[in-house]
């Protein structure tokens, strides 16, 4: 047996998330990659992921360990894994990795990112996009929302943030900025983990700020509370990407510089 | 009665064209529009286009014609009639025109564009883009193509790119342009009118020319050959987008200023 790290992209409009569901007839990100794999010839394990994303989250490069005993080389064993993979997920890149690589326990951060497209002043993207952003038609006051990122960066409970209860519910957010692009805003996050649904509240509750119904400075206590109910309401999955798992300390410029080179989003035509 | 002119945006993965079939079943994007308008009370017409674009082909503004007796406001019925439209389809603009506006009849020119989407090096949007550029894994010789591309402008006779016998093939080309976008090609192309399957057999062409199987320098006898046999083959559909449909005589400068308008493609994350 040998242990492959696989990198993939999925559009994750037609799966119910990534883990594999004890119910049956869901389809998920996890089943449909290890059935692609159980078709090689070999004993194959089970996929682990770096995320377990939600329905409808995206992913442009998540990160997943399996074993197999094929003794096919990795750039064919990647071709033959896509030949019996659907359109609508990709194996990127695949290497044979030490014995030991853990793709969820290794990694030391995640990234996502939230694509809000402003259609008001410009519709294009209704139709193209309607499942790869989340459209906003109402007039947003960016500074606004930039300066409530701020309180949000750094180590907090989050548990005003976290749909379903854990003990830990401090985690530490290494960048949560949002850019202004082409007719859109990019909302970055970057953080060791997680709490489920946390970025998509945390767009929830940017998006009040936006509108005026919370001012910058009302945020802290929001984050002070560790009340769900006193947060923004969750905002859809499908404007929110998993871009980055990292295996090194998070260093700002090298996460930078990856993502440059995963392109994402509206340019000019 | 009055005469509406409705801009449209439409993704056409699920669509059998513009174009309402005469046999059942088959989902085109004027069936869908004139169903949604017929939800409206009041009298109606039936919907002409600037062009009728095939199966799979997208459009950022599409620009048709409908008579209703409607008296709903223009903006209050652009709503109402999006109301209506399935998640695919979107009227970005609508405004009451003068009675003899004609869709089609006045229209000087159509401005399409194809998305190739150069993998070879950066992977990136093989899931997410499936349905909305043309996926390049080999590489190809951009300074050639472009080259080849002057071929193709001015007033030509096109039968070699021809799908259908018609019996005027000649068609002049305003602009015929491969342009270097962020892991892309795009190929922008215009004239009065096109032939059915003309910019898609353009590009099957041009991809000759970027692998190699023809020089820049053979692609005028192509031309003068008129003969569809010597063309490349039609690339598929769904890199193919439907971007403007001019109502003033060709303004290259006007025209590439409304384009920068409507993004698409992939900008850096």
């Amino acid at each position: 047996m040998r242990r492959i790290r696989l990198t993939l992209e999925y559009d994750g409009t037609d799966f119910y998330g990534w883990q594999q569901q004890k119910r049956t007839g869901e389809r998920t990100v996890q089943a449909v990659v290890e059935n692609a794999v159980a078709k090689l010839p070999g004993e194959h394990g089970r996929l682990t992921a770096a995320g377990r994303t939600d329905a409808g989250v995206h992913a442009l490069a998540m990160v997943a360990h399996i074993d197999t005993s094929s003794d096919i080389a990795d750039e064919k064993l990647r071709r033959a894994i896509n030949a019996h993979l659907p359109a609508d997920v990709v194996v990127l890149s695949l290497i044979t990795v030490a014995p030991d690589f853990q793709a969820q326990f290794d990694c030391y951060y995640r990234r996502y990112l939230y694509r809000l497209r402003v259609v008001r002043d410009e519709p294009h993207g209704m139709a193209l996009d309607r499942n790869r952003a989340l459209l906003i038609h109402r007039h947003l006051d960016v500074l606004a929302m930039q300066t409530a990122c701020r309180s949000f960066e750094g180590l907090h409970d989050f548990a005003s943030f976290a749909t379903q209860e854990t003990r830990n519910t401090e985690r530490r957010l290494f960048i949560c900025e949002l850019r202004e692009e082409v007719s859109e805003l990019h909302l970055h996050v970057a953080a060791e983990g997680f709490l489920r649904n946390m970025v998509r509240s945390i767009v929830g509750t940017l998006l009040w700020v936006g509108s005026g119904k919370l001012r910058p400075q009302d945020v802290p206590s929001i984050i002070e509370a560790r009340d769900r109910a006193r947060a923004g309401q969750n905002v859809p999955a499908h404007g929110l990407y998993f871009v980055e798992a990292g295996y090194a300390e998070w260093d700002r410029e090298a996460s930078e510089a990856l993502l440059g080179r995963r392109h994402i989003g509206r340019a000019s035509a």
